[in-house]
């Protein structure tokens, strides 16, 4: 009963979600929501579970990096891990070999995320939690010894990072933490589809909205009338580009949908040209937030991502983590909880990102009620997909696909 | 006649060299200089070579990630590539699904610039030129027409893109291009290595030397006034410490080995973290020079190396390239010699870095003569390997590693 990892197994498993247009944008016009999906075996038959994120083509290119990483976790048990939790995390992001690949970035970084996840799924199993309230319940000096503090010194330190009050539990228990949908306004859906999800998401209790924009003005300033016009003007909408803009037109094309009140415009254009950030939101500030969009699927897992909230806290910059894609919500919501309770205790300028697909594959979905995440009560990380789903879903030996592939 | 792509091939291709310490660096302990090696063939029987560098380990995460790119590029002829070469290139970077796992970074960038350069090394051999060549007789517009421009216009737009000056062509083929040498002081080598590779490296003429630092302070003060005992007061001294630290300890640690009067300190930090690059180089400014350090094979092939010098040149920042690994520095030559024949015009605080390892398993290897580098005459990219060193240092199956993994 030492939990040790026996065995580590990594599928690729595709949804065509490109054929109705769900998930497009600007830059990913036929995106089949993805992810490598990774199981982890121990010597006690508990299992854990882990997932990275991907839009279908190259799925088998993090397949092979996850399996390139395999060898750093068989043999490793979980009390051995989490005692050492930084150590570990840097054993797979600074192997002297592979870190070249990144570091810490792209395709061998999505591997990471994907075994991390499993394993921080496998210790809220082992401890009997779900994985929101293991990070509400731990030490403040346990969380602060999952960070690989290595290039963030100079904005935090160890000594720093500290919890905050716990009652916000009851609350978010009571009433969940809120959320905005997207999945109205994808790029590739027609005006007709617009109106009538609008129409059942403000029937649902929905307010905060999400539009994809950037492909065409004209057609950008049609779909913000139309749903401004659905929603009214005290509901928010928020904008999105998914990098599809040069820093000019970034400011000219926000500049003329500025009349529709967006809260936000996100990813205007490179996510690393950072000095082109600060350009553009120097520009229009006047019509839109600074806030922080956190792609969680990006991050190391949650040790990387408790690093991001505690900076975040640090500068007080709200924290609207991405959701939606495969299982994001279901990882996502741990997080936010924890930043919530523990962390930022605040939910001014906060909400988190929800896309109503796929679900339906996991052995725990999300529950939302009345536009608010509902705390998870399940053991674990939420990102067990169901047998039968995978099974299905394969790439490319699955029914599914035999399917597609021999239309 | 056409140059249509009929196939591309790739292999894993990796050479032991952390057996002997080649290549060890305070983050980078024990590397296997390897390569992903791209062929490709034609239906006129023309081939292109092409390789991305890598360190061993995952490897084959890269060859993955080129066969995913493979069928972006099999069937189109070389023509249709370079009529709209910045088409091309924004297709490999940016495929609606594929970008997810980038965008233009880590593993899938790595194997867009394997992929590229072996376009590349076609082209020239096509036109019958050496790389280098090719550029320095294009058209400015054309050279313009391979970068993609989607994100650097606030910097950089086409039409200020201007060509130099071509006299410094007959130059360069006399003289060559300044370089520097690596080989003497990778940080796993003795003290007793060390003085006889710098003996050796001074007989032949090298007056430049880099240093490996970051592991361990009171190594590197030793080292360091070791090599600057022996090569003296007039020649020149750099250190690289490979992103091992944080912003205060980098700070901390150059000011400890200012005594040995380094020219500049190379990756003081993790490479995205702009701006403590900024801090550090506020403080350490006294000591070291400011230069734009561009790791060649990081970058999008020729295509975005364009983009790179000709940005540095609207700055005034001299670029010293890296090199080494395997192939880099028959890589780097080519666009170097473009850079100061078209681009800067200027040898001031310019040098190439150069490593004496591994030129052996090349066709065309690198001529260095009095520490310069010579032009390359053969056409193409110089990257084509020995099909004997290819097959036996193929991992795992080639006979090299069956020895080893054997012993």
């Amino acid at each position: 009963m030492l939990h040790k990892i026996t065995n580590l197994t990594v599928r690729d498993v595709r949804f065509p979600t490109s054929l109705e247009q769900h998930g497009s944008d600007a830059m990913h016009t036929d995106p089949d929501y993805s992810a490598a999906y990774v199981v982890i075996d121990t010597d006690c038959g508990l299992k854990g579970f882990g997932l990275t994120f991907t839009l279908g083509k190259g799925t088998e290119i993090v397949v092979c990096a996850v399996e390139a990483l395999a060898g750093l976790v068989v043999g490793k048990s979980l009390q051995e891990i989490v005692s050492d939790f930084r150590g570990f995390y840097r054993l797979l992001t600074s192997d002297s070999q592979m870190r070249w690949l990144g570091p810490e970035k792209g395709v061998t970084h999505l591997a990471t995320a994907a075994v991390l996840n499993a394993v921080w799924d496998l210790w809220a199993r082992a401890e009997g939690k779900p994985l929101w309230k293991l990070l509400v319940d731990m030490d403040p000096k346990q969380i602060v010894s999952c960070i690989d503090f290595r290039y963030i010194t100079d904005v935090l330190t160890e000594d720093e990072a500290q919890k905050g009050k716990q009652q916000r539990e009851d609350q978010m228990l009571r009433e969940g933490y809120p959320a905005y949908t997207t999945s109205c306004a994808w790029l590739g859906y027609s005006d007709q589809q617009l109106k009538q999800l609008c129409t059942d998401a403000l029937k649902s209790g929905w307010t905060k909205f999400k539009v994809k924009v950037g492909a065409d003005l004209e057609d950008d300033i049609r779909r913000c009338r139309l749903i401004r016009q659905m929603i009214g003007a005290n509901n928010t909408l928020m904008i999105d580009a998914n990098q599809r803009w040069d820093v000019a037109e970034a400011i000219s094309w926000v500049s003329r949908l500025a009349e529709f009140k967006p809260l936000w415009i996100e990813e205007p254009t490179s996510p690393d040209d950072i000095l082109g950030h600060a350009a553009i939101s120097k520009f229009i500030l006047a019509y839109v937030s600074l806030l922080l969009m956190k792609s969680y699927c990006r991050l190391g897992s949650v040790n990387e991502n408790l690093a991001v909230l505690l900076m975040a806290h640090k500068f007080q910059v709200p924290v609207c983590p991405h959701a939606g894609g495969v299982g994001l919500c279901e990882l996502v919501q741990h997080l936010i909880l924890f930043d919530y309770v523990c962390v930022s205790g605040s939910l001014s300028h906060r909400m988190c990102e929800y896309v109503d697909h796929l679900h339906e594959h996991f052995t725990s979905p999300v529950v939302i009620h009345d536009a608010h995440y509902m705390p998870p009560k399940d053991p674990g990380y939420s990102c067990e997909m169901l047998e039968s789903s995978v099974q299905r879903h394969q790439y490319p030996e699955g029914d599914v696909w035999k399917l597609h592939i021999n239309k």
